[in-house]
């Protein structure tokens, strides 16, 4: 005995969702029956949206429905400052903070050799060539900080060797409000490497 | 600062299923972007579906998309038992057990006076018309073990008090592979109640 068809079918398309198993996806499977009709219409119509409309920045490779994203399109930024970030999520999450005012790049993955991503597989090129025909004084770099997250830092930072650009990468350390015995070592070792006399600040 | 249009919509529709909050619903939604064409295909024509095609049964009020449902359809089942349900999840749970073999009805709820949820609210003529009607012998009440359960159990025992069938109720007691010291009191106190000689077994 199982769900009639429809429902089956929503039970599988749910359970494609990250993190969702059998139980959840059929929760939300019959909750889907009891959503409005327009939420229904909304649902679907964004869903074939997602693959037609959505698409990626021609400058930034962010997400967006024209050629070229919100953020390239606003020219009043600073355009003498880049953030390089690795996915779409990390742009919300420094606009929401709003104290940035530059333009944003996002590369397609880190460098990870054992996984069989290398330099030429993330496309660096139209990272590079942006930053040298776009006047860009300053590269901050601010991607996971993990080895990946290092070794992607570090090879962009080689590439821009040559020129007059700044890179730097934001700051790493301990996390504010949190408990010092629950920081991991390797971030408690960089926080004291990274230290600052207090007059500094 | 916000995702393009697409994203926010599958975002506030992913909302709506139960507890899924802003974050998780983000990366939902973006998730979303990664899956295949054929699987955005099925799950938009699903959710389409799942208004047009998906009704209730005519009979048992189980889910189905004809006017009668798989279990109803067989006649291979024992018509003179009928297992009383809250819900389509219900019948799923006792069909894969698969020991039960006769059919079911679910009920639009429970009782629940303070809800404001009386008897005359939740549809019982239709069940007790057809347990009248179709020479049941015995009614098993399969409804959550709460006060609205009780109290639906108590209404439809009364209902068919003045009738041969028997009413009986599926068994309360603890669950096996439990601790004991982690079971309520009520339920412990309804184990002791219902105890039965173990020679009865």
């Amino acid at each position: 005995m199982k769900y009639p068809q429809t429902i089956q079918n929503l039970i599988e398309c749910y359970r494609k969702l990250p993190g969702i198993g059998e139980k959840t996806a059929e929760r939300f499977a019959l909750a889907t029956l009891n959503l409005n009709q327009d939420v229904i219409d909304l649902f679907s119509e964004s869903l074939k949206n997602s693959k037609t409309k959505i698409r990626k920045c021609d400058i930034c490779n962010n997400l967006c429905e024209d050629d070229i994203c919100d953020i390239c399109k606003n020219d009043s930024r600073d355009n003498n400052l880049l953030c390089v970030v690795e996915d779409p999520k990390s742009v919300i999450l420094f606009e929401k903070i709003g104290n940035f005012n530059g333009y944003y790049h996002i590369i397609n993955g880190l460098i990870s050799p054992l996984d069989g991503i290398n330099p030429e597989d993330i496309d660096l090129d139209k990272l590079i060539n942006r930053i040298k025909n776009n006047n860009i004084k300053e590269v901050i770099l601010a991607v996971k900080p993990s080895i990946e997250g290092e070794t992607t830092s570090l090879y962009i930072s080689k590439l821009l060797k040559d020129t007059d650009v700044v890179v730097s990468k934001i700051a790493h350390g301990i996390p504010l409000g949190t408990e010092i015995d629950y920081v991991d070592s390797l971030t408690l070792e960089l926080a004291m490497d990274n230290r600052k006399k207090i007059e500094d600040e």
